[in-house]
């Protein structure tokens, strides 16, 4: 049973790109119509209502053609102008890298650092301003991926808001797998994709834009225009009698229309419910199986993905190597300052039902032992099936 | 018959997107893996390895994550360094246009237009040397959609080469449909996608790169990096032991491999006779019903989309909306300079066969008729055929 | 451009099998539910109605888990009693070969042959019906493939009816491609597939069964019981909260669902308006060209696929491979009586589009050419659009 | 997560249909082309031929157009010719089934049964053959589904071969899965189908013939000819320039296809171990969790599938419906003479994986707990894990 090298994975738990649904599957094999035939026109304008309703927001959002690095990028490059200052939050690998796009487009950007086990809390947000009454952008990753920890977005919106200063939100593995929203938690530009809870295929970018921030964006010489990397340039390319600034990704087009239906017909809060359940299981068995989260608190570990630190004197590689070659699953490393410190099991989409999380405890527990490093999976299994029947 | 707005069409004969083939479609819709998974690694690897063997180049292609655009726009952000003196060739709408990206990034842009109905003449280009021997970068359109016309890349590339200049070549809807490829014309960077001649999705750039254009990106410190418009991040990238600087789309990546494999299982040669036979059995049949081709003459006329002149007094729009809704057939229109003057019919991948030819010519000749403007349809199917049947 | 054997298609001009929507294809790779699975019990229950209301029927049609064919000699053995006498009508191949499965069954098949490019007349089964009154059940193909012929079912129904006699249909090739179904035309036993007009995949039977009939079968001690050709087994099997003799082609399934949503959402009526506008353009093309239709008159010719006499002295094997080989087009030969003697281009589905009639004319066209025949290709084509443009 | 009646399964873990391969499902969708086309031609005789190189048989496969139930029907009604006397030996519920159908055709039909938890013993068979030396036809479950037990082949056809008998074998659920094939097993007529261990769709039957079983169906007048269950009808149809007896189910088909090439690439030892590891893991868990196992003893217990005994006074209908609705998994119950006393749970194709045994075991065990009886899942869970990684 272990694996050869290119032999197909049983299962993919990992934290994105993650296993898309069939149905998404199958939409992604469409026919490829052309651009501005009028059945793609009205798919196109379709998907933009679609993605409207299911991010809750007042304006129409925009499609961009590049996975989610792409937004953010081009959000850092619209929305920052050259003037202004930022101040980022940084409770994670995303969010320490983001500094990096901010600076080159922003006076001056101050860090709002955590440990990256933690989460920001609101309170620094509001000291940060009292310091530096001139910040302008606050930009923050709801959910830090590398760490899978979630910071508190309505509270600290609400901060930014206060302030009149414009927020910038990384919500890319968490929307669609937890309740959150641009609208609710008062972001002005707020940047998503198909290929984490959603379950459809990466390749797009989805983002909320508030009203000011078209404002600013459109006031800032310096946001791309005439480029891959604008957001202005797509602003009415979403309406069936516009043009587009260049050809759309007709297949992940079709593909992200398939899974918005999915995520709208299931219903955005029973899907959250399942993600919830999954990653709540998961973190019960491995709790009980003798393991520790990274996270430092329950209260702040994602319900999307779950991050297991990885103890002392175990290779992470090895255990990576040893899940994937004994069981076919697929998981993710950490990454930067995490390297090493963590692996990662995402509850992303097809995934997040709570059977999958026994399916990540004992692939998990066995890859451990596979390297000597005991678990107690009976007990693990139990936890997590506790957790899973209490909610049924 | 008369189709309403959202009916799919009965055939897609535009210049692109086009149409892809079904084995394309299926592999659009295979399951997505982690891109880390060793079965996506191999994947990945092994497209690389089919795109260079159906560029017949030297170097390891580079796929970025976005369409033939993001390649245009990061080729010139790239390979043009501030310093640098370009000759742009401007033969048509698309090449009028990169002199708009190659200005935000040289000192100078010197532009050798010709009418947008004629090609280049390669003694053009050598008289621009003699001028200005500090050229450092020519840019060319190989094919310039919006005209459906081509430039003697050969021959430009020897002479640019000559003078120990830079090539950047769009060859976007020319490679796989027509005999070129980098090395032989001494391109330097080599811009082509999926989505035209190889009945691919849009979603990606192929990008083949000299030895020297990659020494001339590195040596550039504008050169994009750390972006989403950067070459430079991606050289590696292909290789199964690398990082990718960011995630890969990775159902593009399949539907991509899908096309390589057809276009190499064919034959290239096999594939630019059909597309060639195609081209030239619709001309035959456009003259032979009275309209005129665009192209100043059938000798730059390109092999892979041809552009019909829209006689005086008659409405484009009116002729495709009337091709469209009487027959399914959904065609492209002229762009900027060439809109309202010209309609235009693809001749690309699936509909790179010679009945296609009919398919158009009919449908076309049908449209005109239904607009006021009397054609010989007869006449023309049989010149069509004529063509064709001389070539079985 | 000649094609080697192996060479996919370009174009599927044949009487059936026939291309599928690509909206079929991708519901025939639907997962694959267990049979009991709600899921799926929804779906078969709710592809009975869909049926149901295409075939615009009092009774629950039922399903059969093979290709017509199964569907006719299921038929035979259940609807024919062992003391009954049955009245075959042969306008066709097709019919001819019913009399053999008849007699299994019957105490005395009478046969009522016309010309196989003829037609039944009403006032034929209204003598034979004075001359044996004794006649059971009366047996006839609606449109007889082989020969491309349609017999008058709605009259001959009238008068089976006004007999008390039982009708039993072949429409495999007409349903949904012309106004016809079984009430309107007093069919007793209807039978029809999912893979001629509807354009779905060949591997069931749809079959629309009377009141009466469903009387005279359960009372037929020989009608098949626990086989595979048993229709009694499946009378209820629709029902979710009944068993299935057997497995049902679960994928085939989720295919007739999707061509029957396709049928339905497009309007029959549309449907049909297509079909037989296909025809017609290809007719007067034929005829335009020289060549003579199978048909004696073309009152009776199908609007599902035509007939085209092939002329003394040419081979008929010669002029398909010719246009296979030379434009990749499948069409159909004749059969039996029939062989050599014609070759059929079917208008079905996907293909019952007016210019596929086109494609059909100039392919079939070329290849007379090819071995010899000469025939005005652009004549032919002109008659064609002329019916085709009148009718927009 | 309780699903509501509709909800798409999360696992299919049933005996049959079971979940197809992703490769299997983009087979299906592939374009349907006419059946004489050169391209299906070559399809079709590269299956059978696939087909042969997977059974290790001499002689060339039959398919017949139907799933196994059709081939079964077939069998019967070909092989026995109306003088013969059959042995049937019955193990379980579909051995008892195959009497009523040899009954039909037989002279005399010999019961051999054993208790349905039990299997045929040879020394039986040889006792049988001394009290009856006229049995002319041994027919076989190999693994009666129903009951999760497989006979010794092997042993049985050396008996039926030394007494000059033929044997006719249901393998429907264990070729694929096992070691078995016709040749080996001296098997005369051997019926299968892709949609268990192969993880095929249903729809098509694959069947062995030995050389002898095709003189005796040729030398049966009674054996069925111009009907759908004939086997007599397609013995050359595999071959390119024969013709079919009726149109095959060209999508399944192509999916056939696909999935012998996954099961020859794979390697059927190596496919065979992942299905024998599977349900060995699954019972250790079954017993380990305190549950029993259906069979008598695991000598016979199927690699392929396991039947879990259900405790008195608990009602399989409410445990079936508990795992379905609280896990989203699919299983399958008892059949006539097993219904209500087991559940049954497959490990074929897809889901021959050894992680499959916990998702079973897990929602096994919670699906039991909720209906109130006590099981320990820890225990289970470990136990499957200790059987997996010793064989790692």
């Amino acid at each position: 049973m272990v694996a050869e090298a290119a032999d197909d994975p049983v299962f993919t738990l990992s934290c994105g790109p993650v296993e898309i649904y069939p149905a998404v599957a199958r939409a992604l094999a469409k026919p490829v119509h052309y651009h501005y035939d009028p059945a793609f026109l009205a798919v196109y304008q379709g998907v933009h209502e679609k993605a409207q309703k299911a991010l809750r927001t007042r304006t129409m959002p925009v499609i961009l053609q590049g996975e989610p690095v792409l937004g953010l990028e081009a959000a850092a490059a619209s929305l920052i102008a050259p003037g202004d200052v930022v101040l980022n939050l940084a409770s994670g690998v995303y969010g320490k890298l983001f500094a990096f796009w901010a600076a080159r487009y922003a006076r001056e950007v101050i860090e709002l650092d955590v440990p990256f086990n933690e989460a920001i809390r609101p309170e620094q947000v509001e000291a940060a301003f009292r310091a530096r009454p001139d910040i302008r952008v606050v930009s923050v990753v709801h959910h830090d991926t590398p760490s899978a920890t979630v910071n508190p977005l309505k509270e600290i919106g609400a901060i930014v808001a206060a302030h009149g200063a414009y927020m910038l939100v990384d919500a890319v593995s968490s929307f669609g797998g937890m309740d959150v929203d641009p609208d609710a938690t008062r972001s002005d530009l707020f940047i998503t994709g198909p290929n984490k809870c959603l379950g459809g295929s990466p390749g797009l970018t989805i983002l909320a834009v508030s009203e000011r921030a078209w404002d600013k964006m459109k006031a800032n010489p310096a946001a791309p225009r005439a480029s891959f990397l604008s957001i202005l340039d797509w602003e009415n390319a979403w309406r069936a009698d516009q043009g587009y600034p260049f050809t759309p990704s007709v297949a992940e087009i079709n593909g992200l229309d398939a899974a918005l239906d999915l995520y709208l017909a299931e219903g955005p809060e029973k899907v959250w419910a399942r993600h919830d359940l999954t990653a709540r299981a998961f973190r019960a068995g491995v709790k009980a199986m003798g393991l520790h989260l990274w996270a430092a608190s329950e209260a702040i570990a994602s319900p999307t993905a779950t991050a297991v630190r990885v103890p002392e004197g175990v290779s992470d590689a090895a255990l990576r190597s040893a899940i994937r070659q004994r069981y076919g699953v697929m998981i993710s490393s950490g990454m930067r300052e995490t390297a090493g410190k963590l692996v990662r099991l995402g509850h992303m989409g097809v995934t997040a039902k709570p059977l999958y999380a026994v399916v990540g405890l004992t692939a998990l527990g066995g890859a451990f032992r596979a390297i000597g490093h005991e678990v107690d999976l009976g007990v693990g299994t139990e936890a997590a099936m506790a957790v899973i029947d209490a909610a049924l």
